[in-house]
């Protein structure tokens, strides 16, 4: 597996990092808190205080939850949380690539697993 | 405080984010383990353990250790261990570069702070 970039978003508010943003995608993918929390193997639990903890961060929010409560309802992405998404993959993106020659030397110097062990050539 | 932004390298031997790299940067400008440690507000074995972890990750050691032992020596960076440092902090560099709208868009979206308070304008 070859070397590879996460971006995170800092702020006084809290942290925006890979697993709020795959949280969010899951949500807007299967439609429910819990299924996202199921998909990311997830207790409902964490999710649900991610989920409180963006929406409470923002100044709008950035995930619906529609009527039936915590279990029964659907959720979704407002259009605010959908552009939180886009611009992080934007941001994960351009930093990627302008990390790129960094990221083939570390698969230069680095060892090719944790053990240090790599197959013979040839 | 304005939004920011960190990145983190992520390869199959472990991460290198801003904790390995304050490490490294902290040895460099103390010359010795345990007052890099002091100065980063870490324990001794804890910054043992990552001086530990990053010569094992790479083929060759990024911090050298000289005679006298765990506490009676000093340490530095070997020239890889400065080529890491440098790399990391020009990717750092271009990607807050790259993110600058996204960052200042995150200031006007999440609230000032945890607590939610903005000082009235004016």
């Amino acid at each position: 597996m070859p070397a590879d970039l996460r971006v995170r978003f800092l702020h006084p508010t809290g942290a925006i990092g890979p697993g709020k943003i795959a949280l969010l995608e899951a949500i807007d993918r299967t439609g429910s808190i819990s299924a996202a929390a199921r998909s990311l193997d997830m207790t409902f639990r964490r999710a649900w205080f991610l989920v409180e903890t963006m929406n409470t961060a923002f100044r709008e929010p950035v995930i619906r939850t529609s009527i039936g409560g915590r279990e029964g309802g659907g959720a979704g992405l407002t259009a605010l949380g959908q552009e939180v998404v886009a611009r992080y993959r934007q941001t994960q993106d351009e930093a990627r690539k302008a990390a790129e020659p960094h990221l083939r030397w570390l698969d230069e110097v680095l060892k090719e697993d944790a053990a240090g062990s790599k197959p013979p050539a040839g």
